[in-house]
């Protein structure tokens, strides 16, 4: 079987406490590997957004870390993965997207989510019930704030205008949308529909399900979308490359023990709570409780591994869910950042190639 | 009379429209303007937060503007000034400004203001009323956040916790806090009450009320905070050196025009609006359609002239407003870069050597 064409980007989901890792060294270590993906060809660089805990926490605005990779990189697309509307005002992400898109010369990529986690919901004083009202209304209004000029807007949760958004984005008519989506068909669907691109983290999904989505977000976008190419997309693994399977392994458990046990810190409010607008939630915890490194490598959950083994982790994953540009986590749990640093050489020499576009010439001989 | 010893810093506060001056375009010479301030010697960068116009609307965040400048400095400080507590949740000012400090290694001042413009207000849905109250509210809720662990906190505005704030602030206990005031005395006082930092824009004060204002701040300060050193005061002043006056007010003046026509339209919904937070504010209109050149110029309101011009008004403002940090606005109106950039290299060059401070031995002679 032919090998496929693959974008690679990174993901910086933070998963480390800070009396392990003070926020400070964290970045410095995460800004470095930036500009070093650049220089090895990956196509972006991703971040988070979460609060309060050592799940994602370190980034309570994408935003502001990826102004500091855009101040040094030229080239790599910077992707919020995701912002959440539900907690900031439209008026805010539609200004400070757009200063980035300034600030980076058109390389935004702005993903959206809905959030999920309990205390977050509560802290900002958000019904978990409104979310999807509140996340579909604020993707609209920064569209249109983004767009149009003199905007008088009104929904349920925010009235302002005629108002103009400053600055204007960079990129015309606006930066590329994606949306998270995780389990629900409607989202999927929805993404498509509205011609959106799509971002997966299949960490925790039923892999059966998970193609039977992207079918619906790919069906969706071509029927309402005429003629567009439909986005790759964009789909998180961790990733730990190493010589030898052993090692990779042997230097990943530790850290993958340690994402497990922080996601399930932060999800564990799900416990004994129910919201309608997230059906099946209240199962992380205990899907949480079943996970172990043992389950990732035999489910394929994760890329971890020698390069030979990589290779085959990511050709598995394209046959499976096709046209996809994996967006790398790398300096996860308390990662040392010279472990993370030759984790991504050794990708980037070792199994990037095998999904490089083959040059025209190549191809066209026998 | 002894010339006092002065840091200098620079000021970006946005007075272009986008079809002069693109948001790309305009970020790209800040950003290089910030590389070469640091390299002359500079004590800080510093830019505010406004909206919709060309009034200062290039940084509805200014967070978002200083984490670009941390990425390509290593040493100036970096100051907001100022964020705004009524337009922002205290959870994401605690947590952007934490990401700052971290990404800056420590370097951050949080200037924090009240605002002022009706629009923004009523944009955001905020009662000009109430802005004292959430002003004061947000900075306390803000220095909670970054000082304490499972923070539970209740104002009339939001309530929240227990919660951990999270990244942790670099600097301990927390980044130092500057106060930006106009003209109420209250506001003065409150702000040395505290114990912080004070920024302040001259430029349509009534001099003589300044400096009984400032007088106020001081006494304050070293009233509540016995033992501590008064902090200088962050004076913002429009900055333009050239090689003589007359070519510097050459250069200046449709600059200075451009300046107070938009800031004039930002301020015109003051017209006809009174608001008890804001005593005095609907003249704001009235003083601007007094304001020319030749007045900022004979009122010394702005630095603009040859260097030996600039030191006489430096001199004469430290003699007046006592231990100052000028916060010098640069690339104001439509200055083009290569302008902005001769007159920081000549400033930096002609008159801060006329400032800085004695060498010890120099001092120690007769």
């Amino acid at each position: 079987m032919a090998v496929a064409s693959v974008p690679f980007g990174i993901n910086f989901f933070s998963t480390v406490r800070q009396d392990q890792k003070s926020a400070d060294v964290y970045f410095d270590q995460a800004l470095r590997l930036s500009v070093l993906a650049e220089e090895l060809g990956l196509s972006h660089v991703r971040t988070v957004e979460h609060y309060f805990r050592p799940y994602g926490g370190m980034t309570p605005s994408p935003i502001v870390f990826l102004a500091a990779v855009a101040a040094r990189t030229t080239r790599v697309r910077l992707v919020t993965g995701a912002v959440l509307p539900v907690f900031n005002h439209p008026i805010k992400i539609a200004g400070e997207t757009a200063m980035l898109d300034a600030i980076s010369h058109g390389r935004l990529d702005v993903g959206f989510g809905r959030a999920f986690l309990p205390e977050e919901f509560d802290a900002f004083e958000r019904g978990m019930d409104e979310s999807r009202a509140r996340f579909e209304g604020g993707i609209a209004a920064v569209r249109r704030l983004w767009t149009e000029t003199d905007v008088v807007y009104e929904d349920a949760f925010y009235k302002f205008g005629p108002i103009t958004s400053s600055p204007r984005p960079v990129q015309r008519p606006h930066p590329p949308i994606l949306i998270a989506a995780v389990g629900t068909p409607p989202s999927f669907e929805w993404a498509g529909r509205q011609g959106y691109g799509l971002m997966v983290v299949p960490y925790l999904s039923d892999f059966g399900d998970l193609t039977k989505n992207l079918r619906l977000y790919r069906e969706a976008f071509t029927a309402a979308n005429p003629g567009r190419a439909i986005p790759r997309v964009q789909m998180s693994f961790h990733l730990h490359a190493a010589e030898t399977d052993r090692q990779a392994i042997a230097e990943a458990t530790p850290q993958m023990e340690q994402y497990i046990g922080l996601f399930k810190a932060s999800a564990s409010a799900w416990r004994g709570r129910r919201s309608s607008a997230y059906p099946g939630y209240e199962e992380l915890v205990h899907q949480l409780e079943t996970m172990t490194m043992e389950r990732v490598q035999h489910e394929r959950r994760a890329f971890i591994g020698a390069p030979d083994t990589l290779a085959a982790l990511i050709q598995s994953a394209v046959e499976l869910f096709g046209d996809i540009e994996p967006s790398l986590s790398i300096l996860w749990g308390n990662m040392p950042y010279e472990v993370a640093a030759r984790c991504l050489r050794l990708f980037a020499g070792e199994v990037m190639p095998r999904f490089a576009p083959a040059p025209a010439f190549a191809r066209a001989r026998p």
